[in-house]
Order: C-alpha cells, then sequence, then structure tokens
C-alpha cells in the first residue's frame, strides 16, 4: 500500500516556523515516524512539499495512479485550495487532513476549512504525531475497503 | 498514565446502530483496542457511556483527580452539551474529541461542535480506530508536556 | 400495529400547564382519545414521559423493536435534544412530530425544531387533537408502505 | 359548517405529477375523502383549484362570508403568495396548512413558508390523508370554540 | 398632466378589510380625494385594481404612453411583484410608492418592499390620504423636472 | 393645533448643502410653506435645528407639552440617534419622519432608519414639500383621533 | 425535436423596453434567429408569452407531452415563480435558463434566480443570441443522452 | 415571602471549579449569605443544585406552588435549557439569572443566554454576591406587586 | 470609597417618563437611596445626568482621579455612545451597568449593548433599586481587589 | 478577431476527470469544436491551461495586445482567483465564463463565482459545447461592439 | 494650502490615555509634528478637539471656506458619527482617516468605520507619526489634482 | 536598517494598469522615492513582486534573517493569500500593508483584508506615495522598539 503525504506553505520550515505553536520536529522527523509506523504496519509514504499550489496539483496527477491514499496538510491553503482540493477528490482516493496545533481553536476560529467535508479522516491537535495516525486510520480504511470489496 | 474515555448518547448500540455509518464494533471492542494499546504505551483507560448528560457530569467530578486527560464521543451532546463541556474543561486536563464517522461530512454540515474549539485533539472519520489513536496522540502530549514541567 | 408516543419535557403538566396555550386536556385524555383512534383503525399505542431526556433514550431502546411507528411531542426538547432525536432516527420507524399549539406562530418564531426535516409527519396547532391525527397519519403511512413493499 | 379547501398551483397535476413524491391519489379522492370525513362529523367542502393566484383571491372574497374555516394547500405560492394570504388573513378565519410531502425534508429546507406563523393548523407530510386531517381539526377548533362563545 | 394610480390585491375590499388597521374609505373615496387634489392643482387621474399582477403589468403597457407619472400601493405584491416593478421601472416615469398604514411598523418589519429603492417618493402611515400627498408630491417633481428641462 | 418640526444635524446648511441632492430652498422657505399650509388648515409649526443631539433632546423636553404632533428629519441621526428617538417616543406624540431625497435608494440602501418603525406617518422622496406634506398628514390624524375620542 | 420557449413579464415590449439594456431586437427576431438554427440543426421551437404567469404554467401542463426540451427566460418571474419553475422541472425535461443581459452584473446582484439551481444549461449576458444558444445546448444535450440510452 | 434558588450544572464545585473566574466561595457561603439578607428583609430560600436537568425540573414541580419568586443561575444550561426555562415561565412567578462572572465579557460573547428576554432581573459579574442581590431585588418586586394589587 | 453614577439621556424625566415601564421614583430617589446604602457600606456617591453625551465624557476626564468605581445607566446611548464607553474604559475603573427595565425582554431584543462586554457586573430589572445593589456589587468588588492588592 | 481561452486547474485531465460529471471530451476536442466554429465565423482563438494561476496571469499580460476577447473556464480559480480576474479585467476586453457542469446546481451551491459580476457572457451546462457557445457570443458582441463605434 | 485637522472624543487626553495602546505623545507634540512637516511642504494646519459631536460639526462648517483638505481621527465617532461624516462629505474636499493603534487589530474587529468608504486616504498604525503622513498624502493629492485641472 | 517591499499580483504592470485608477507611475518609480526617503531616515529596501504566490513566499523565506520590517501590496493576493500572509506573520517582523488606491472605497467594499487585523501599519488611498509612507512609519516604528528594547 502506497500513501501520499502533501505539506502545504511554509511547512518547509516546520521545526524552525513558530515553534511555540508547531513544536520543533522537521518534515524529516515527520518522514522518519511515518516510515517506522509504514515498516510495522505495511504502507510506503511518499512525501512532497511546496509553496506553490500548482506544484502540489501536478504532483497528484503524476502520482494518483500509485496511490492507495492520501494525507494532506494544506496548511495556507486550508481555506482557498480549491485548484489542490478538486486534484485530490478527482483521484477518488480515500483521503485525512491533517493540522499539526488544534486547528479548532486557533486559525479555525476564522476560516473554513474547505478540506474538511470531503476528507475520509481528520486529525488535528496531535502535533507531528498526527501524520502518522492518519496514515495509520487511512490505512485501516483501505484494508477494511479491500476487505468487503466484491471479487 | 489514565484517561477517561467518555461515550455519550446511543453510543451504548455501537455495533448495532446503523452500522453502514458507525460499523460492527461494539464498545467492548473499543476497550479492547484500547487496552491493547495501552499495554504497549503505557496507560491505562477508564470507560463510562450513558444516555444522561447529567451522569457523565457527576463521572468527570467523580473520576477527575485520578486521570491525566479525557477522551470524550459527545455523540448527541455534541452541539448542546454544555454542561459535560464545562465539567471536561474545569479538569483542566487535556482532552480530545473523536467522531467515529467524517463529522464534517455527516451532522456537522448543519451544527456546530461546541467540544472543538476547546479541545486538544481531534479525530473523525477514523472509524472505531479513532478512539485508540486519539489515547495515543493523548499519550504522547502529557509524556511531552510532563517533559518540558519544571522540577 | 403497534406505535409509540413521547411526551417531553413539562407535558407530564399537561392540562394544568397554561391553559390558555395548552388547553386543559391532560395526558389522560390524549391517551384516551389515541385508544379510541387506535381500536377503531386497528393499532396500540404506548406512552412514555419524562422531563429527563436520557429516559426518553433509554425508552426508544427497550421498546423499539417492538414498535411500527413513533409520534413525539418533543417540548422543551424541540430545538435541543438530538441525543432523542438521534436515538428515534437509528429506529428506521417513520415518526411524526405533534405541537400542541401552533408552533409557527409561538416559539417556532424564535428557534428551529431539529426534528422536523427527519420526520415523516408534521401536525402541529390542532391541540390535543393532534396526536390523535398523528396517530392516524402514521397508521396509514405503515399500512401503504407493507401494500407496496415486496414479498 | 362549511369549509374552504384551496389548492395552489399545480396541484390540478395531483396524481400525474411526480408520484414518487405526492403520490397517486388525485383531487377527486381527495375530495371524495374529505366528504367522508365531513360527512361523518358534519361539515361540507368547497373546493377551488388554480395556477393563477389572482384567481384564488377572488375566489375567498367571494366565498368567504359563507366560510367557517380554510383549509390551504399553496403549493407554489408558499413563499411568494403575499396576495393570497392576505385574502385568507383579512376573512379573520382560522385557517390549516396542508402540504402532502414532508416539506421540512423537502422544499422547506430552502425556502420559508410565509403561511406558517400565521396558520392555526399546520399538517404536512401526511399525504393525501393530510388534508382530511386538517378539516378534522379546524372542524373541532371551530367547534371549540362556538361552545367557549359567549351569548 | 396625467397620473396612474395602480392598486395592488385585496385593495377592491378597502374599506371594508380590516377597518381597524385600514380605515372605513373605499377606493371610491380615495379617488374622489385625488379628484379635488388634481382640480385644485391641475393633473388628472386614472385608477386600476387588480388581484391579477399580470393584469395590473398589462394596463402599465396600454396606459403608459399617456401618464406622466405611477403611484402605486402593492399590497400583497409589496415583496414579490417583480413582473410589476419592472413594467413601472421600464415606463421611466416618476413614481410613488403609497402604504396606508405604517409599513414600517407593520409588515415592514418582517419583509422588505422591493419598490422602495427604485422610488421618487414614499409615503406612508398617512392613512388614505397618502394617496392624495403621494399625487401631490409627483405633481410637483413633474412640474419641477420640466421646468429645467431644456428646450 | 401645534406641530414641533425638528431638524437634524447638518440642515441649517439646507439650500448650500448639496443641492443636486437637496435642492436650493432653505430651512426658511421650508418654514413659510409650512406656516401657508397651517393657516389653510388650522395649525401652527414651532422650528428647531440643531447640530448637537442634545440640544433637539432638551427641545422636546421643554415643549412637549405644548405640541400635538412632531415632525423630525432626524438626518445624521437617522441610524443613531436613539437618545433623540427616546424623547419623541416618550412624548407618546404621533410623529412624522421626513427624509428630502429618496432615502431608500441613496443612504438608506446601507443603513437603517431606527425613527422608521415607530413612526405615524413616513414621507421620503418629495423634495422640500415633505415637511409640508407630513404636516398636513399628522394634522388629519390629530383630528381624526380626537373625533373618535370618547367624551 | 421540440423545443419549448418561454418568454416571462415585460418581453412582450422586447426590443421597445430599455433598449440600451435588452438591445432593439423583438420577440420577432428571436423566433426567426431560433428557426434558423432550428432548421440546421433539425428542431422546431414553440413560443409562449405571458405577463400572468398562471398563463405560462397552463401552458406547460398543455404542451409538455410534446416537448423535449424547454428554454425559458423567466424574466420578472426570476425570484418568486415558484409555480412556473415547479411546473417546468414537473415535467422532467432538460431546460435552460436565459438572460439577455449580463443577470449576475445586473439584477443578479440583489435577488437570488430560484431556476439556477435545477437548469440543466444557463447563458446570460448573450444578447438576444442567448436564446439560439440555449436552443443549441439543449439541443446536442438531448442528443446525446438519447444516444447513450438504452433500446 | 419565599424563593427558590436553583443552581445548574458544575455549580456544586463552586469555590473548587476554576477559583479564578468563580471565586473561592461555595454553595454553602452563598446560602448563608442569602439567609443573612432574607432575615434582614424577610424572606426565606429553599435552594437545589443538580447537574441533571430533568431533576431541576421536577423540582420546580414540586416547589413551585409554594414559592414567591425564583433564583437561577442555569450555568452550563443557560443556552439550551428549553426544559428548565419552560418549567420556570410556566410557574408565572418572578424569576432573576444570576451568573457569578461577567457572561457578557466571557462565555456571553459567543453564545446565547434563552433566559434573559424572560427574566424579570438580571444580575451578572457581581461574584457570588450577586445571588444575595438578586433576591433583594426579587423581593421588592413582589412586595411592590403586592402593594398595587387591588384587593 | 467614591463611585460615580452617570445617567445618560431622558434620564432627567425619570419618575415622569413612561413611569408603566420605568416607575416613578426620580433620580433624586435614587440618590437618596444609594446614599442610604453608602452609609451603610462607607462609600460616597456622585451623579451626574444629561442629555449630551459630551458633557457626560468631560465629566468622566474631570472627575476620574477621584472615583474608586462607577456606575452608568447609558440609557440612549447604550447602543452607540462609543466616547463615554472608551472614557469609561479609559479610567481603568471597574464599572457597572444598569438598566431600570429588563432590558433583554425590550429594547435589548433589538439592539446591543456595547457596554456589557466590558462591564464588571450588570443589573438590569431590578428597577430603580439596581443603581443601589449596582453600587454595593462595585464596593464589594473594589474592596475585594483591595484586600488580595500586594503593598 | 482574436479570442483567448484560459483553462484553469485540473482541466489537463479533462475526458479523464470524473466523466460523468465533465465527459470524455479532453482539451484538444475543445479546441477542433472551437477552431470549426472560428473557421465558419472568422475568428482564431489561443489556448492556454495551467494548475498555476500565475502562469495564467503572465499569459494574460503578454498576450492581451492581440486579442479582442477572453474566454475563462476558471475551474479551480472560480472563487478564490482575484489575480487571474484582476489580469482580465485590466485587459478591458469583453470576457466570457464558461463551466462544464451546471455550476449552480453543483459547486455554485456552496461557493460564489467572483468572475460572474464581471463577466460579459456567462455559460454553464452545456458541456464541452459551452466554450464554442461562448465563442459564438462574443464574436458577435465584438462585433457588434465594433459597428456602434464611431469613426 | 491649508488642512483642518480634527481630534475626536478624548484625545484630548493622548499622552495621558492608555499609554501601552496610543503612546505618550499629546495633541500639542502631534501639531508641532504636522507644523514641521507643513513648513518643509508648504501647507497650514488648524486643529480642533472635542467630544462634543456638534461641535466637531459646527467648527467644519465654519471653516470649510477655507480649507483644501481634511484630516480626522474620529475616535468614539468611527462608528457612528454620521452627522460629523455627512459634514466633511458636504465640503467635498478630500479627507484622510487617522487611527493611532492599528484599528483592524483592535477596535475595528468588531465594529465598522463609516468613514473608511468615503476617505481619500486612509492609515492606521502608524502612532503619533500617523497624521503627519496623513497630511503628507493628502498634500500630494491636493497638489496633483491641481495639476490637472483645466484653466 | 532594511525594509522588504512585496508587489503582489499584476503590479508589474503598475503605471500601464488602468491609469485612472493605479496613476502613471511605475514600480521603478516607486522604488526610486523609497530610496530617497531611505537615504534621508537611513534604511534601505528591497523589493520583489509576483504573480506567482509561491514566489513571494519562497523570497520572504530567503530574505526574512537580513530584514527589519515588511511591506506588502497584497494586490489580488488581499482575500485570499493565506501562505503569504502566514509566511510574513512567521517572520515576526512588523508589517504595513500598502494598497494605492482607496481600498474600502473599492475593492473593499465586496472583499475582506485578510492581512489587515495582522498588520502593524495600514495605508491606503494615497497613490504611489503610500509605500515611502509606509516606509517611514515601519522606520520609526523600528526606531522606537529598539530604544525601549532593554540591553
Amino acid at each position: 500500500m502506497r500513501i501520499g503525504v502533501l505539506h502545504g506553505s511554509n511547512l518547509n520550515r516546520l521545526g524552525r516556523r513558530n515553534p511555540a505553536k508547531y513544536g520543533t520536529h522537521t518534515l524529516v522527523d515527520v518522514a522518519a515516524s511515518i516510515d517506522d509506523t509504514g515498516a510495522r504496519l505495511g504502507f510506503e509514504a511518499r512525501h512532497v512539499q511546496s509553496n506553490h499550489e500548482g506544484v502540489l496539483v501536478d504532483w497528484v496527477h503524476t502520482e494518483m495512479d500509485d496511490l492507495d491514499a492520501v494525507v494532506v496538510n494544506p496548511a495556507g491553503f486550508t481555506s482557498v485550495g480549491y485548484p489542490l482540493l478538486d486534484a485530490i477528490v478527482d483521484t477518488a482516493l480515500p483521503f485525512a487532513v491533517v493540522h499539526i496545533s488544534p486547528w479548532f481553536a486557533m486559525d479555525g476560529r476564522n476560516r473554513a476549512d474547505i478540506f474538511a467535508p470531503l476528507a475520509t479522516t481528520y486529525v488535528t491537535g496531535a502535533g507531528w504525531h498526527g501524520y502518522r495516525l492518519a496514515c495509520e486510520a487511512l490505512f485501516h480504511h483501505v484494508q477494511d475497503a479491500a476487505a468487503v470489496r466484491p471479487r
């Protein structure tokens, strides 16, 4: 099983950006923790980060045929990233949204998350662990769906 | 470490209630899966379910001194359970909200989750796995907080 | 055929409570008039009243397997009784909402009826007759549905 | 006692129009079922249907002195028929609103019923039986009012 | 100078309809009082009343070339009469809106007057005198406009 | 009969202020035209203008016992003059609101007129004639009320 | 193939009504241009215009069995014509909405088009060509649907 | 004179719950201070606290015939306690709402107090003194009302 | 201890203004009752009333250094008195808002109280006693704050 | 005459993306059909597609001097593409918006089209034909404008 | 060139009022800094401050013929000062709004600035420098306008 | 001191784009005027313009360690540029927003400026001078902050 993990704007600075809010772990730490979980459960993750929404859209187009699920932290695109959202939804893959900090207590007070109503799974406020937990939830989701799929 | 897990209205029927939406696992299955995770990580869970909000409030008052964190699936109390929310918030413990189905794609379209802006962690759409993942997130949250707490 | 009739908060005082608005008939009168109609058409009614929403939820869980339809006057729970609403909707039985006084001209001006969009039948402003008329409507509804159900 | 029954736009096609939503009974069936009830209880009904709101307004002006109550299914005029609503309200007669399908679950989600806050009785989602039940409710309403009217 | 005076739905019953709210003068009285004012100032009035909005629209099409101004009491069409409003606005004539009772204290609390933002003059709460005062205001308006029109 | 005529902020500049919108007549012209009407019908007018809302409030307190009606052009106080509105309403006298230009087509598009729902009579868009027409409407209103007052 | 073309209120004056906004072509010109397109592609058009909404509703009832698609310019009925909308929707035929001028830049800024969410095709701001383009779109729509319909 | 004092959810923990917000006085202290005031002015207080709304409703039903006024701190029921509100309003007794902390600066920013528009007296932000002051206000209210009541 | 008591617009007429709503006590009575309470508890009150908001602002500037707390009945300034609110808030003194009648059941239904979210204490619907009770609450508030203030 | 045709995000996958909603024709098919129409009427089209809004903005800057009109399917940029909208509006060229599926029945229910109020022509729900029809409408628009332009 | 500088309510206390928010410079410092800039660029400033809105309105009437531009810090009048706004707008002079602190981050979150949509220039959050910068912007604005004015 | 100056979408065309609204000065002129001011006061400016939001985000990441303040004209990103806003806010530098034309009178009427509530300084409607004035304000802001910073 293969899971695409998309990181939106400014997340290249994770670990250095506002540590009081986002912690000190970097995307490398996130990837390592996902790989650990993947090794234990049986899935592989592919990562991409960009401050250019179009780059993420293109990446989805290119990778989608090789993926079984998508995890996305839309970051700055959370309220406005319709192109990215459309690209993900068009894959028809199950996808999870991750926010590192408690979205509803912070940014989410003032603006909507347009990805939320279409996501399979939603994890916020679990810090950098959130990515790993979302991957785990999607892994089980895909497995369960496969189990009930008629042959 | 000890985590209180609260199940709101109608969840006594989990597994039999609308299986297409909520799956076929019961609260016993949920508790077993949490116990497994607890055994692996090192925490213990205490469960309570009630269709009477007052029972949950009383339970929080009684148990709060023995708890390090709270997981709650407010179910029918999600939009209106201020007494329960107040009781949990007054404990000053970190707490996580769990919805089994994708809240934002279903009930959440039409009504607010009053627990969301005050929760540490938020997990929806991960099915019955959501409880376990929320416990895991809170476990790390409490551990990390303890690590930085001055002695 | 069996119909459950639920009376929400303060309806134990029907007949004594604000007679100018709700009339002088009591729940006993309501039950008698339903029984008359039931005798004529061929259904039996089971009643419950409580000021504790949890009691009504538990009652629905206990009785639902013996019921063919539900009539509910949610009274004080009309805008906030998600636990009760969830319990009724989870039965998958047709249900009717009854308000004794004209809901839209009175309380309904300022607050929503959360039961309305999910109810099969809706009767307000018909006084204490409303219960009986709602039972009659549900009786025909169940009968018609049975007639078209394939064998 | 005499009850005027008004059928709004497109109801001339009742029974042929969208049977999945409105059933297969025609206005003739409705009239017959009301006549049966009227014969049992002691009232007479007068019917009118039009796709022209002005025709209904004129009809109310002409008939109002001979009526004791009004039942109206405003159909397409439900959200916009102020002329018809004004005409009915100006009669000072008690009136009931009938919608054949569950209004709140269907059209009523997106638009207001301007007749609702001024109606004595409101019956929706009782199918073609709704007309008969509304007549019955108004019959008792008029009788009760007459009983308490000082001589 | 010639002024068209349009009376909307139910105003054929003016004087008999809800006298506590609308007074006891009929449309004949209104016309007489306008004729008196017209004789004094120098204008002639043409009246039309209908409960059919289409009739009023057709009337405007037929009469518009002979008119210098329009007075309209839209009555039941006040919030919904876009066809009538369009017809009047398309004449490019100055027009006045009249409501007999204080619109803002009564119906206007709950619904908009779509004619108001496009009207030259607006008179409400002046009882049946309102028609005459509106004609007088429009008379001066047309005279003043003629005075400044270049030859 | 005596009518108080209140002119709000900036109306001391009427005739010089934005003539394209408000015309070239001054408050002196307005007063003269009201006096003419008063002489014909039988009432006397007292005027006050101020850019200080408190001055108008004090004036109402001082004069109210000698007045039978009030005409007010609240101008800049239209949306915010609760002290002035309270003072006028406390007199329990009938009062009319006058706006020189068509309020609903101009300022009224963006802000509410807090005087409107409490006014007896409302005249806008009749230019400087509006004052005179409002006085005339109130004159008849007071006369009619006196006629029906029991002795 | 046969397409019904409905013209709402005031469109009998097309070409003479506000030419700066609606152009100088009349309904006769519109019909001719549609006939040309129909001759080229292979469909026939039937026209109706009325200022009486009821007339349009009756027309739909009478003609619907002979039609394959409907084009409607609801004009003054755009925001309030539920009877007409219901009539068209009940035909279950594909239908297109046409507005001659750019609806969203003009009237549509302030009021909703209730036909829009239910229409197959929507053309505005294409002037009198809009009718012809809408017919062409519906022609292809009906043809494509016929092609995939199983025999 | 007898005043019922109702304490809503979580107030059993007053004095221990969030002292920075609610102070360190307990319900026992509140009762003592009310008794002092009652002894001075001449009234007796009866207290009840519950985290179960139904218990408070039942209590009102049982005690209402012995009470002259009601003081309620609805706490967690403030925005959702329609059953409790209905029970109190049905007593037709004057009642006061008390919030210990400044409601409008804290919780009241985000949610409505449904008791406010129906309360006789409203006291917030006076700390635990608020109960006593509310009792005093109601005491005078009842006394004044008694003084003007005709014999 | 010294408390400034500010009375907004039209309160100079208290006792004569709308007695059914505001009672028959005058500002002199209010002052006397406050003095009684002040003598008992140990504070002195200074009063000011004006229909000119600027006068109240100037008064606050002049007196603020001699005051320990402020009580204000903003009356007509309640929704619009930002200058007065700013002046009071800038003093950094605790302040209480008083409305004589039940604000939320009357004026407060339609307009916001801009003072409410910033006030320490809020008392409405306690009639003329409200001033005295507010002073008492502030007195204790200031005393308690002094007690915990470090020396 | 030359028309620029802009395709927003994800439209590079047209024909493969969600065929049930968008059909099976690709951008190549769209271009061919526009070329056919262009050949018949006399205009040339230039195409650009990008998932990067900035690329489309740059393209408009580069090409605008050679264009007479613009057709745009903003796709994912529909609600948020202010940079693209600004770029198009700054060209001062007439432009048409195209949505392949019925926008108002689908995405448009939940979010605004910021291009709509500024577009000359608007075509939705005409499938891939919509592009061609929009080009045709703009062609006539430009021709008509040229005809009335003074020399 | 001459610029009028208006300071609204409570600004007489600038420098002493809430220094953490507004700094320690007084109006005298502001005037001196404007004079410096005026000496450098070539304009003269006239100042007025009042807590009485009427005083500012009168001042505008008196001074307007001698002014070329207006700078206003409406302070407490920002959301409600229609009389002041009308007075300034009626001068037809370019005007700038100044807020010392960052308006949008502070007061502006909760209430509108009614001056903003009509101002030429808007400067907030530049501290006491804001006045000087606004004068400089208006100076250039007037100069540029003079340059293009035809002789 | 070093100030980063960011120019959003379409500003590469400043001076050629809509000169009636934005004037004829280009970005080169803007840079020169800032350099003049910088030379006088003692700061250096670094400029970047892009129609690609991602480019601006990357630029902020690269340059932020060398900057003391940021000036941004977000242009087309004003309502939707959360990635850019996040990038700037994460620098923790003071920043100013500049709009060349009067934002609140133009675009700002219909859409929010998401940068406004977080900006230190805000300058609109000062034309191309706005950039220079914003730099000057930030220069003083940084200087003042440095002065009070403890060593």
